[in-house]
């Protein structure tokens, strides 16, 4: 445990997420459930079905299958497009989850050949799928793509995109672990959104804030096979309801509270930008996160935080991390907890963090 | 959900399992736990490093890694050890999990190939590891083999087939879901099984009783290697502590009753063989399980049972299945609730199933 997590643990506020994750948030999704309710089993019973259907109708797709990662709802996705195809290629941005975080499963596993289409700092627009030299099964877009802030294409871009795809007989598959989160900014549901795509992730302990778990989503006919795959990969565990359920609980506490999250994001990152030395990515963010990037060097920068931790009582972020050109960044996301620090405790920390960082 | 499952549901005891697997068996085993115990952390912090710790030194091994299902754990030990002899074939039972649960997990996924050894109505002996026609990386053994009614091979068989299996850089893999259970049979603690084998699963869900989840352990090079695995697999997810502290809780509860329930199946054995076109496999059970085989029709012995359920408000089994000479079969499990039964109730039970079945 690092300095800087440990004085950020010992903040009375924070500025990011929904609070520790603790076994008190199993406790507060399960107290209101009876405890006769029947486990699912082994992907069936009631628990598992009725939260598939109910997710699988608010992203108005046809069915949807509960899964315990989304990294092997993705991997999934992808092997039956390729398979559907019978081409062993996809294609993803170079900083996708699949390409940087998991062990390289999607190709130790599936033995499928992965495009990066574009420079890492930037989104995927649609002239980057037109000029692909090779053809693929299928395109993962990430919205928001979270490794460069959590950036996003137009909604027109999106269009585009999956009219060209749809013509060129390539699947599109939404890699949306923060799908909620940028819905205020498209101002779309999740339906219009979701219509684009012939397969969709979704994932509920971000910006849902539950414990675990994720939903594929899509026709029918793909996510029965989906269920297969599950099966392979040691998913379709007896019992998935600890995740399910409180998944459910939390999907109902905050669903609405996206628009909320992405306010307070811009007038975060506001903060923040009027500090020297100081830069969000994006500058106006599009959703609930955003990345803050310090010019100074990051050995600077912890001593710093850790001082205003103790001075104000406010955690500002738990890491950071260096960066290619002697800065250092960290990711930030909103949650619950930014709403209950006082205005003048706020404007307080970031008085400080001007002065320091001079 | 069938008749007989229903009936089995309105019984009062039932003398199988440990009871219905609901949200209370969650609610149970959190209620002594404290809402500040923090979360692990994708395979990271306290929860799941001292469980890890605590089962490995257990089964006398060096180190263990929680994964969320057995299937998981297994396809990923041999994979590991077919990669380190650098051939993709391993050996099994034909009844294996792996063979017959898993939708081929093990050869879609690793692309291993399968060696059956022996026919499907025994378990594996030395003679047949010895006449082995081709080189294999792995062999696994299931103990007790739970498809043939939980059948053991003599702990010298082990102990032989562990020697010649060493001798012939053959690794070998213990599927041990149910290696709580076989101990006080065997009269052996789990480090003297283990140490026969170079890796070892072991499951929390069925006599331990939990709600989900399983053990990898071995040489720490192995579980450290099963770690990215488990990360390709999509099992690194960011909680499994609701697995984990009810794994805890329900392994503290119960590690200790396999003696007593082991003695209850053959009790319950005894009374199952003294019914005429009626006899369990084995005839002397060595676990916790067995099989009951009926000569009679599916169709004649469901009504049968449903009339005892009624009669009684004491369940046998929830679901039977036919057989290939015309007959039918049940797995028979015993747990925590044989021994809520009173004695004149189960003397009733047999006493009627004995007239019934004439």
């Amino acid at each position: 445990m690092t300095k800087l997590f440990q004085a950020f643990q010992q903040t009375n506020h924070q500025l990011v997420g929904h609070g520790p994750r603790n076994v008190d948030v199993l406790k507060q999704a399960f107290e209101g459930i009876n405890g006769d309710v029947p486990s699912d089993l082994y992907g069936n019973g009631r628990v598992i079905e009725e939260f598939q259907e109910k997710i699988a109708s608010y992203l108005g797709k046809e069915a949807a299958v509960f899964f315990p990662s989304g990294t092997m709802a993705q991997q999934i996705a992808l092997r039956i497009w390729c398979d559907k195809k019978g081409m062993k290629t996809v294609g993803y941005h170079p900083l996708s989850h699949l390409e940087i975080h998991e062990e390289d499963g999607i190709k130790e596993l599936h033995n499928i050949k992965t495009i990066l289409l574009v420079d890492k700092n930037r989104v995927i627009e649609i002239e980057d799928v037109v000029n692909l030299k090779e053809d693929i099964s299928c395109l993962l877009l990430e919205l928001p793509q979270r490794e460069i802030g959590g950036q996003l294409p137009s909604f027109e871009t999106l269009q585009a995109i999956s009219e060209y795809c749809h013509d060129k007989d390539i699947k599109l598959h939404l890699d949306g672990a923060r799908l909620w989160e940028v819905l205020p900014y498209y101002q779309r549901t999740a339906p219009e959104v979701c219509s684009l795509f012939d397969s969709v992730y979704v994932s509920f302990y971000k910006g849902i804030g539950g414990i675990a778990g994720a939903i594929l989503a899509g026709g029918k006919e793909f996510t029965e096979e989906s269920k297969v795959w599950k099966k392979r990969h040691g998913g379709d565990l007896i019992s998935l309801y600890p995740y399910i359920l409180s998944a459910d609980y939390y999907f109902e506490k905050r669903k609405d509270m996206m628009g909320q999250y992405y306010e307070d994001a811009i007038e975060l990152a506001s903060y923040f930008n009027k500090c020297e030395g100081v830069k969000t990515i994006p500058e106006i963010p599009v959703s609930n996160m955003f990345h803050v990037h310090f010019e100074m060097d990051i050995d600077k920068v912890i001593p710093i935080l850790i001082d205003i931790y103790e001075e104000t009582g406010i955690g500002i972020t738990s890491n950071l991390r260096k960066t290619d050109n002697n800065g250092c960044y960290t990711e930030i996301s909103i949650g619950d907890q930014y709403r209950e620090v006082p205005q003048d405790k706020l404007e307080a920390v970031f008085q400080k963090l001007k002065e320091k960082l001079v």
